[in-house]
């Protein structure tokens, strides 16, 4: 996998059912996203640098076992392909052998100052190049 | 729309961005469902009382517009359909005339205490029936 | 009680001990400042108007009882003083008739622009009268 | 210090004024918590095996700087007393040579069937006993 990040369950992340609360899973994913920023571009303030940013288009999970507090989730994954201004990031969360998550998130570019779709610049599209699945 | 119910958007709901943080959206999500179950079965516990709870199987969410601080969302929807054991919930996320969100949650019924697959019980069935979309 | 607000305890804000998840209960006073700009000066964004914004200097909170899901808790309260920078919000979180948590959060008064320790604005103090403690 | 951990601040814990939100703050208190008793009893669970849990009495918190998005927070500390049914935890958050927050959080400790407030038992006394400030 182009992509691996481990995190750790934290108690206040849990639920009364005693498991991760499903939203979390959501913004785990834009943890993933700020470390995928540092391995591409160095940093997302150095994303930011290119007048571009990105915002969540579509975001589709399936959720087939229960996260636990204190679990060290690993998250895996990379992009599935890069269109002319949205790239569908792909990521699964395991806790050793088992997968917990899939999340399959469209991220959309824009402008920094409107906020209009763009196309990708050509020196985000390099970064991310090593970050695409086979 | 069979279910409708309003909330307003929190300071700590929004990102550095200025907008709703995406992942809140799916925790709005969780809020809606208490409702339904107010408006269905009396209260959540009166649910958990027929022997069964529930567990997001897969969730799928489109992002339209950006929520923003202090705006009062309303979220509209209802089931799709009834399965043998799942249900899909349908809501759309409004802010006045604009469609900010669109989200697509399947609910898994389980066995309270084995945690195991469950048929949907016949009186929650029922309690469901008033909520089906058209 | 110059100010009160009510709000209803989500799912989502419980942890694995089915109580509310302490920090939660900093939240909903960022609740209540919200609900406490809109009753003094018509809403936040007015007091942005201003110059001024205000960041939290102290927070200090006793936490006599557990709150659960689906409690409507009852915050009322007021200020203390209004220093020459800073303002002193006291805070009672009900449910019924027990009193949940107490909290004293002292907020600074900074400019919008720089960030640096100001003088509360008059039309802010006067806007704060009525929300004096007696 | 007898305690030290470090976290990364993530992007959905900032608010709109692009700082890390009060409350998380509170949050980061918790999962410093669970990272002491890994260190003296060796996980949480093994501290609920000697029958008792802790819930949280006061919280007492300045914030003297604000915390960014990605800034990496030094977390350092320990308990200023152990009293007979309570314990007091001082911890200090750091970016770099910058105090950020200064936190007092006591903790009660109860019976884990019937959340009566209960003696510290011997065992989780010897365990924080290096975790004591000098």
């Amino acid at each position: 996998m182009p992509f691996s990040h481990e995190l750790r369950v934290r108690y206040g992340e849990c639920d009364a059912q005693g498991i991760v609360f499903n939203a979390n899973f959501l913004a785990f994913v834009d943890v993933a996203l700020t470390e995928i920023w540092r391995q591409s571009m160095g940093s997302y303030d150095l994303l930011l640098e290119t007048g571009v940013d990105t915002v969540v288009g579509e975001a589709n999970m399936r959720f087939l076992l229960p996260g636990r507090f204190d679990d060290v989730l690993r998250i895996e994954g990379g992009f599935d392909d890069l269109g002319t201004t949205s790239a569908t990031l792909r990521l699964w969360f395991h806790r050793g052998d088992e997968l917990l998550v899939e999340a399959d998130i469209r991220y959309v570019f824009v402008d920094l100052g409107s906020w209009e779709k763009v196309e990708i610049p050509e020196v985000v599209r390099r970064g991310l190049g090593p970050l695409l699945l086979g």
